[in-house]
């Protein structure tokens, strides 16, 4: 039984495969509120961080938990999907229970079960769908204070929808990823993307095969500023092959965004 | 210019229309976690302390504000309503924006207008409606943590939905108010009960002319022990007429409950 890890510069931990041991896939919810995004990091409190604390005195030994991908500090997640290679005997359907007594209300384990040991959490992954919240009206009631970005100002629904229609496809993001990053790798496809109103709510909802850092909250962003009259609409369709940060909008806050679901 | 005020022994302040001042009627929601309640307690936030302190700032005169009733520590609000007198001149519609700017995020001022002098925001009610907020799933998820109450219970819905016919009409509600309570002037109307189901989520609506102390919370507590086969029908619709706290259900928690409008 040997455990082969990989640490990459990202700190993100990838175990392949071992033998005689199980592979366990985790769905998990958490309101990101309290904390500093997925990853483990130094000093600041992870979802990564606490399942795997969480996980090591369930089964007893220590384990290195694989995340679907990295979210950003403060966004949520419906059904993030993790997985841990393990060599106890707990039963999955006993492990929710277990961790849930453990863990803080704000993470949930909403189901366990065995997978086959080539399942990788991030790797296996076809595809992730993401929401994002917006809230139009003046006042932000204090139920939507978590989960909802307030945008207040006036702005031009139909443009945005229009707009929109232009992100399904393969396509290069460069110019809607954070700047600083690695420019190689940018293409990725967007299955599709579904805009809708809601009285004063706004629901974003994206589904690719995967996204670059702080791609889907400068979607929203720059959405936003079509909708505004900022950004025209021939200018939004330039930004792909501009591959040009600046020509995007903003970056929407991280508050207004949920992981709803990976799809395998 | 005199102002007439009463302390009842409840500390709510009562004023009565005041000679040549403005009667000013709020709409407040707010998110109850980290309150006392509505009304204004000695070392404990509420909300009435909080907004009344804000109103001083903005009209620059001591504000004695009337709500349409107390809400329980916990409990939340989309439209509690309330009252005040001024001579300050600003108007109304300047008081939303003046007065969220100081409040915290999790109270809002949803809007703001002139009445009649006569108007009372406790007196004038015509009628209130709560909503009870259940999540019978076996784990919450952490989106719903703040505002719905976790019973993953086993419990029979359509007799829970039997019981809840018994609801409307007028009623001695002795049974359904907190023991040590003065018992009398326990009579109330309800004007409607709707029970409803989606997916793992529960609704109780109720619209009353009022609700005695943790009326509206043993209410739901009671229907839960119904649909556990713990209380069977027949106990159920003894309850009005045995006038005895023991006969009816648990109190549900505070934090499921919701105060979703006051008609006049």
């Amino acid at each position: 039984m040997e455990i082969v890890k990989l640490r990459s510069r990202n700190l993100k931990s990838e175990t392949e495969a071992p033998l005689g041991r199980r592979n366990i896939h985790l769905t998990i919810a958490f309101d990101g509120t309290a904390y500093h995004g997925w990853q483990i990091q130094r000093n600041a409190p992870s979802i990564q961080g606490i399942v795997s604390a969480a996980l090591t005195r369930v089964t007893g030994e220590p384990v290195s938990l694989t995340g679907s991908g990295r979210t950003d500090a403060g966004t949520h997640a419906r059904g993030l999907v993790a997985n841990f290679f393990t060599g106890s005997k707990v039963p999955a359907d006993r492990l929710p229970p277990a961790l849930n007594g453990m863990l803080p209300r704000d993470i949930r384990i909403l189901a366990a079960r065995d997978v086959p040991a080539d399942f990788h959490a991030r790797k296996s992954a076809r595809s992730k769908i993401y929401r994002y919240q917006i809230y139009r009206g003046t006042v932000l009631p204090p139920c939507l204070l978590r989960e909802y970005f307030h945008f207040p100002y006036p702005f031009d629904f139909n443009r945005m929808e229009a707009a929109a229609r232009l992100f399904p496809g393969e396509h290069d993001f460069a110019g809607y990823a954070k700047t600083g990053l690695d420019v190689s790798g940018t293409i990725r496809r967007i299955f599709r993307y579904d805009i809708r109103q809601r009285g004063e709510r706004i629901y974003m909802t994206v589904e690719g095969n995967g996204f670059l850092r702080h791609m889907v909250r400068i979607m929203t962003g720059t959405l936003l500023e079509v909708g505004q009259g900022r950004i025209s609409l021939s200018d939004f369709a330039a930004i792909f092959e501009k591959r040009d940060r600046t020509r995007a909008g903003f970056t929407a806050p991280a508050h207004g965004l949920i992981l709803v679901r990976v799809r395998y």
